[in-house]
């Protein structure tokens, strides 16, 4: 469904167009972008809050630099709805996140104007650095280039890096933080603190005019005070001004704050910065979900509320007459509160995700035993193997695709220190609408390569509740466990808890003449698959491999000895996944047998729902039937001729 | 060869001992320490100028602080010797980073005042406060927990979320910074310019006090300057004094700087800074290689000297009367800037490691084209890519097992984008003496299942040349080449640079019945083997795959077709490794086959040669032989006699 746009939007294709209005036609573009934004997110969904807040920012900026020649990177990009408008994408604005449309993020292949492809957090600055160095080497020094990071974004350790390179480049850089104290929940860390009391105490550019103004005074007393007055000048031009304050520090010039919804006065300032050189930081103040009165209220639902009514705020849910199955991130949160309340040294961590993985419910039932550290992955895993050597029992929550940001401290902190610390990797598999940078692709193949971890995927809510308990025991190292985005198979999910045999999968059933090995939540394809397989009288067995690491030797000696045909089944990259471990199970072996592994292809799988990428990806129930159907010799007669 | 300790430091076995001592013994003991670090590391060889910059600090540490009841976590472990050495090590410190003998690096299996095993950088802090929240959650709150990290390795990302989230925990955290102005090189970064600029300004806390003594001298001038005086006290406490210092921005106490030399003077401080509670900061200034000269005077080249006469502080070179090959990473940083002068596009990207990847050959012959970016791997990777975007063509140098610190990046910012970066890995395989922390084993794993990468391994010191001429090339997407540390095989070495074909491996010999598939340097640990096997009448068939992706399907079809015996070999994991994916490659194209992986198995492997871990780990050439025995059938019948 397109949606109408305002009248002046309706004429603004590229940012040229937007160079012929008038600064009071500029501030009623912005209230037609942001009416757009909200009458298509919410008839058509996406994130949402994040563009609202840097509406007359995206103007402002489009209106002063010459872009594309001038390169704008967005941070993490879920704020960038109002730039692809902008930038020549407002009508097929609607088929944002879906299958074939544009992507929720901005992506190199879309548009000379997303300079960046973006995803995960607080890549802005580095990249729009290299940008900047690029131009310098070519001798471009006209040309502007910009980062517009969130003030959650700028607590990650890669934004410090990049920052800390910069200051000493002589780069045309101009970081933009967008500081609205929030990432997708409230925003955490010393970092927030003072972001704050630079706001809320006066301007430090007012304060150093200030200073300025009354050293003069003091001098005008009498000769004594002149004294007195140049000391203290002296002592605070060297010590303090040059780095007093934190981006200071760091060689950045600082400029604000300023107010983010104010278009005119943003314009004003950014054309001001463009004429200094070097690297500079404009503090921007913004309020996500600004203009939409009930994000501005809980802007962590009004991240990416779903489809919504705009006129009463009312946000709709999927109708369902079946019982429905919860989210696999609401059983891991309710679990780990259960597990906690008989283990006192369990403990949670999430870097910045409570209500994405719901941490949040342990955060609410037990707030000194569960901690959100801000963005930043790597001390995430590594405070919890700090946590570990004291006898503490971390569950460390992240999404699998962002775990690859914490890749070396699990090797390095956790497992070469086979310390007992738990990962739960949420939104591990196809993520969905988020794309390629959210799949959680490579999480078995590059979890089963390190030693001293388990790796184990539960097919369903009740086996993701009892890995959980089997993990917290005591006497076991790092344990990880990857389930998918979305929700379960299980209504009544809250089964007893009971132990797993580490390295132990389960046989669902058994058959005849070809094995089907699945591993984690994907295996339900493979339970649908079996069963129109079965009407056709086709019998394969099906067993769950629940650990790709260590494998079920027993298991796969039964398959090995019993199947000479067997289909491997994972929500993950075939290369080096669970397949290519029984492969080397195979080998390792001296078994011989046909093996087919349906998983992840190599190559970038774009965005769309679940199902939709299971089905392009080739393992959804459908194209299990056809491998299976394609492999079987022997069906029943009567099958056959039906 | 055991090296004989001073009369103090005979005695000091455990941290208690220590405690008897008077101020008096305690600088003598820190001047016998020295003396024992340089006695040993002169004839034992390992890590030398930074532990010898901390001297004084360990023995301060140790005395005030109540280890190992208190924790102390070292970061990076370079500097840890003295540690060692004072808590229970002396006697098998000769035993230092060799096969069976103490590691390097703090590691906690080797003792309990070794309170986290480190090797790469700036993970202390996050560790410490792990520790440190732990002993809050369980009520031990005397209990002190001391960081120490240098000025280089607070340039890494982590040590800033680590800070971040400390700020806000009201944990019993002391970071003490070793400020020395040298990573392996010298420092760099803004970071460095600021904390030189606080250590030559005059300090902090000094001018906080004059600040207060000046104004009380302004209000006493007369009514008008009281008022004065009030308004510019008010302004500077609001707005300055809290969060002048970067360290206070983030809510850290900071206190210093100090001199790190004086023993005295710090146990003064540590003594002071016990009482203090939450996150502080000790600003300590030291000099790396104090103590030893010509260490003070080239602590690059200091670091980790080897073995050197330490009277004329002469470096011993291993003698050899063979030419000798050259390093591998010296192949890489001449062939670099050949291929530099003649691409315009090349620009040259290392983290910190001008000297250990060669990149300091680029760096003096052509300055402004190559890029110190500090301890900042993820950096290091955006930044390439946002210089890619720009038709740069950087090779981005990183040490295999440090290049886990930025897989996100890899695949977020560079393969989904398909951006033509050029990664060099060096360090890859088994590392030797540095031991696990260090070992490049699963860079295979991991890289292979990334969509649209290369990832190649050459075989000698030509192939690296020909991959690195190979990736330069327009048209190109993202290129991995790893190779491993030390020498190569080529005195020979500067020939014609050729392109490769990419995904195109190499038949060396001819065989039969078997044949031996081999990736990367190790390769030539087949030829070894294959000479002997002759002898044997043993002719195994070997290629070199020298991409495992893409695969060479060509190669594979020959070889599946030809043989039903195969041996893989890799210097790096079995797990998902190169191995593997042969027989993913097996699978996909239904042959069948006897393969047996060789490579790194799945576990821990310790520190020792690289040639006796290559036996350990059982890819040498005398394993292979034995393998080859093993599997082969048919040997002439003359050598079957003899």
């Amino acid at each position: 469904m397109e949606i109408e746009a305002g009248e002046l939007l309706k004429k603004i294709n590229t940012p040229a167009d937007l160079k012929q209005l008038s600064q009071a036609e500029l501030v009623k573009l912005c209230s037609e972008l942001r009416q757009y934004i909200i009458d298509t997110v919410s008839v058509h969904g996406g994130h949402f809050a994040a563009s609202l807040g840097v509406v007359e920012l995206t103007v402002a900026l489009h209106y002063v630099l010459n872009t594309p020649y001038d390169q704008l990177v967005w941070d993490v990009g879920h704020q960038a709805y109002g730039h692809k408008i902008l930038t020549g994408r407002r009508e097929v604005f609607h088929t944002n996140r879906m299958l074939g449309g544009i992507s929720g993020f901005p992506k190199r292949g879309e548009s000379e104007y997303d300079t960046f492809g973006v995803g995960h957090s607080s890549t802005s600055i580095s990249a729009a650095l290299g940008m900047a160095v690029a131009s310098n080497y070519k001798g471009e020094t006209d040309r502007q280039h910009v980062a517009v990071i969130g003030d959650g974004a700028m607590t990650a350790g890669m934004a410090f890096e990049a920052l800390n390179h910069a200051g000493i480049e002589k780069s045309n850089l101009l970081v933009i933080l967008n500081d609205n104290c929030m990432s997708i929940d409230p925003n955490v860390g010393a970092l927030k603190d003072y972001l704050t009391s630079i706001t809320t105490s006066r301007s430090w550019n007012r304060f150093r005019d200030d200073i300025a103004h009354v050293l003069t005074k003091i001098s005008e007393i009498g000769p004594d005070a002149l004294g007195i007055a140049k000391k203290i000048e002296k002592s605070i031009k060297g010590t303090l001004l040059k780095n007093s304050n934190l981006f200071e520090s760091l060689n950045f010039r600082y400029f604000g704050p300023v107010d983010g919804h104010d278009v005119k006065r943003l314009i004003h300032t950014l054309d001001d910065l463009r004429d200094i050189p070097g690297p500079k930081l404009l503090h921007c103040i913004t309020v996500k979900g600004k203009g939409y009165a009930l994000a501005e209220k809980d802007q962590t639902t009004w991240h990416a509320p779903g489809l919504f009514d705009k006129i009463t705020g009312e946000i709709k849910k999927s109708k369902n007459d079946k019982p429905v199955a919860p989210k696999y991130q609401d059983v891991f949160g309710h679990t780990l509160v259960e597990l906690a309340e008989k283990n006192d040294k369990i403990l949670g961590i999430t870097p910045a995700m409570p209500s994405g993985s719901s941490m949040n419910i342990m955060m609410k039932a037990m707030p000194d035993r569960a901690f959100d550290v801000g963005i930043a992955e790597q001390h995430a895993v590594t405070f919890s193997a700090g946590l570990a050597t004291q006898g503490m029992v971390p569950f460390c929550n992240i999404y699998s695709s962002f775990m690859q940001r914490a890749y070396d401290q699990v090797i390095h902190d956790v497992a070469i220190q086979n310390l007992h610390v738990v990962f739960c990797l949420d939104r591990a598999g196809i993520a969905g609408a988020d794309g390629p940078t959210h799949h959680g692709a490579y999480d078995l193949a590059y979890m089963r390569c390190i030693p001293n971890l388990t790796v184990a995927a539960p097919m369903n809510e009740e086996e993701l509740r009892n890995l959980m308990f089997t993990a917290q025991q005591e006497g076991m190292g790092p344990f990880v466990i990857r389930y998918p985005r979305g929700q379960g198979v299980m209504p009544d999910w809250r089964r007893p808890l009971n132990a797993v045999a580490v390295g132990k999968g389960r046989k669902l059933c058994d058959g005849e003449e070809l094995a089907l090995l699945s591993i984690g939540h994907v295996g339900n394809e493979a339970v649908k698959a079996r069963i129109t397989l079965n009407e056709e009288g086709i019998f394969p067995a099906h067993y769950d491999l629940r650990f790709v690491k260590p494998l079920d030797a027993d298991l796969l000696h039964e398959v090995f000895s019993k199947f000479k045909k067997i289909v491997t089944i994972e929500d993950g990259c075939i290369q080096g996944g669970m397949g290519s471990a029984v492969l080397e199970f195979m080998a390792d072996h001296g078994y011989q047998a046909t093996v087919v592994r349906l998983g992840i292809p190599d190559t970038v799988v774009e965005h769309g729902e679940q199902h939709e990428l299971w089905s392009i990806c080739g393992y959804d129930s459908s194209h299990i039937i056809n491998t299976v159907r394609n492999m079987a010799i022997s069906r029943k007669t009567d099958t056959m001729v039906s």
